[in-house]
């Protein structure tokens, strides 16, 4: 192991999101894998996890301790659930590591902790980690700003089969940005599940539709339909991986900066 | 008047598609307008129809009467209400002139008495009449029937914000293609309005998304999405002439037929 | 007539843009046709304009000497040729009228005269008149310089079966914003026509393609290929009268400017 | 090694779909891996596949001498180059194993050869091995049978860049289905490359694009564009594992089918 670059512990290891990033990280040539978390318990506790996940041995033991595994660490990254990452937050927070958050579905008193626990440490969280996406956002809002209201907003997304909640988060954000560009709040003129009679389409509304099928990684197409004319603003994420790049990308980002909450905008350098 | 050309009248003159038929009728070689109807009390009857439209004299004065207009007539091209049609259907089968209806909305006692109505006259009739469509029903079906319960079926249609209804009728009529190809009733698959915690897909399932925006004339997709795959096939309209000239097309075809109720994959010669 | 709306010439008023401009002015109340105007020897010299175009009389008899038209308007609104436009730049900065310019295909020395009436008046100059397709070029400009060259950029358009040259001029428009936000120069980047045994794709290149078919009336497509994900920036054109709106925007933009050579950024004020 | 399931011998075993393959092979209930073929040479010659791939052991050994494994085979799976190709056919032929072929680029030469070998045992051979694929061959051929030469016939193909060649294998064979429905020759037809000064789409044409970039695994769509209507058909390969998939599936119905060279229509009874 060298000691000079710096280390990463992974959260959730067995799990879809830390097998990827374990693989990445082992990959890489700016970070190293110093730690692979599971829940007590789980039967890889105490096993090389590269051979955990049926390859060569990564030299590295999954344990179920977190503060002892952050301790050693220069970050963490987590896609894990809302409960283990308030606990991680204020560990991280304690072991003064960088804590990457890709965890979806956090309920406003986690946001409260997390918060908190960023007075003493750097912490990046993000709904949705992709480079594109977060450019995404940021246009949506642009456009919107730039365009009155002739032109109808239409949020369309596509996910996989397995999908458990429509529409998907990234397409809220979408939406959000949209309305912030037009100076409305979201809640006011959501339109959502269209079906049935529903009247004529009304005057400012953000529409969403959400498709459901096959193994499809991720879409969102942000449509502004005016007179004549229609602009799209659209994402395909064809790969899963991507998140995890960027997730590697805020975990080296974070290293010289100081406490506080941070997204994907800062780490990607986009604030305008 | 040249008498030898086939003799049309348009009901619903002053409407969008009416006004139109009439242009299209005017532009053509192959047959001639000889009747352009408007409800009573109408303040374009009377009026020469070329110039109640704004534009030259077409020699042919809006009426009230539709009997009168049908017996002058060899076709009836129809796009008004439920209720004006069966009227028509019933006049245009005294007068032993094709009808081809266009009207949507229709209700199982009006489809009752066009059915009646077809013993003694030509009735072609669909819920959309342009010839992609069409050709899409018939490849949706084909396409289900080839791929199993493997591929998800998603349909997803795009219209103009005046749109009252969803899903459109010709999304319901893919979606009844694509549960026809697999053997199970759309009523029992369908899948609308999905919204908020809905649990994973149900295999089997056929789901439905609306679009509303601008002035997109219609535009249909039929999603198989598989395993590492996805096979689209998609219809857009650019232009509801589309619509008008699916209807004369009819008018014409159905000038030597027997009676009966016909639809467009008669017309177009499509069945198998 | 009534003199206080500004007055407008339109140029070619026999072409499809001509004849679309005018029934637009016919239709606004913020301005009036003052002049139609067409080539010596065109047999609609002396005709009224409306009766000439099938419709009902204008008021405006169509006539063939520019500078008695333009030294009666406010602005003149010119989808001709080349060498029309420059003719007409002169006279119109004349008679300091605002000139509108959508006229394609100008060649330098055409530039130079124009710069050269800019002195003297008002002139609005673009390659596209679309709302939707300025805005696509600004942010165009912005993805590519936020984005590097991990994201293969093409640009794809589409067009109707009766356009003659390719890539369009807006497709141009749109790899000229690209490189301007990466900091190359097109002709450096641009892969144009691909076929045949090509190699892989060069790390930095910017290529285009082109699709012709039906009377699609234009779509183009700026994709962002990188790892994993894609960007995708899209405008779709659903109708001419995009143009002749933009167009007749711009005459009005102009009436309180000062001399000199405008493009629709000015004009919609996306200026950032 | 349970000897009741079809033994596979996969060729280029270290290549991307080689492993691919070996690793869908192993977690395969339905065959079984029995043969791993490099050129003699090759480093990974001698040692255990899965090992060589950076996995767990496989029990199977690398070797160079496809005779001997093809012996022991019911099947051989093979994406390698043309030469190599012709090479496997004399000798899966003289094993009487099934051959089933992914590899492109093959001369007329090589195709002689194969159907030389096909004499004497199952070859199954197609540009493409994805059931997506394969329907939409046959509903391109049909929907061009049934639109006449209004309807305009574009391919657009999109591929990653790395791809040295343009349109892809899979355009060429949409653009043969849809000449071929159509009763033309497509070299008659064919126009590729478009750029510059091309004058108006001739009528009857069939249009080639190609899109180069990121990782796009493989997008083929086929457009029919008439009078204000465009219908679609449109492939999305997101995972290469398609290919894999494919080829497998047509090594086991191989098995007990009379000698002669088949396709991916045969396999997956598309047949009219």
């Amino acid at each position: 192991m060298m000691t000079d670059l710096p280390g990463i512990v992974v959260t959730g290891a067995s799990g879809r999101m830390g097998q990827m990033l374990i693989r990445m990280i082992g990959d890489s040539d700016k970070m190293q894998l110093t730690g692979a978390l599971e829940r007590p318990g789980h039967d890889w506790i105490g096993r090389d996890v590269g051979e955990a996940m049926g390859g060569a041995a990564a030299g590295v033991l999954v344990e179920d301790d977190p503060l002892e595994a952050f301790a050693r660490a220069q970050a963490v990254v987590d896609f894990t659930s809302p409960a283990a990452t308030v606990e991680f937050a204020g560990l991280a927070a304690q072991a003064r590591a960088v804590h990457v958050i890709g965890t979806t579905g956090l309920a406003p008193e986690d946001l409260e902790a997390i918060k908190h626990a960023a007075h003493h440490a750097v912490i990046v969280r993000a709904g949705n980690m992709s480079l594109g996406v977060n450019l995404l956002v940021q246009l949506t809002k642009r456009v919107a700003a730039a365009l009155d209201e002739e032109f109808d907003i239409e949020v369309v997304e596509a996910h996989h089969n397995r999908k458990v909640d429509a529409p998907s988060g990234t397409a809220l954000m979408l939406g959000e940005a949209a309305a912030e560009g037009r100076g409305v709040s979201l809640e006011d003129v959501s339109d959502r599940g269209r079906d049935g009679i529903t009247g004529a389409r009304k005057k400012g509304d953000i529409g969403f539709s959400a498709i459901r099928g096959g193994d499809v990684v991720g879409e969102h197409d942000v449509i502004f339909a005016g007179p004549g004319e229609r602009l799209v603003l659209r994402h395909l994420a064809s790969d899963r991986s991507l998140f995890a790049r960027g997730a590697l990308r805020a975990a080296l980002w974070g290293q010289d900066k100081t406490p506080g909450e941070y997204d994907m905008i800062d780490v990607l350098g986009l604030n305008d």
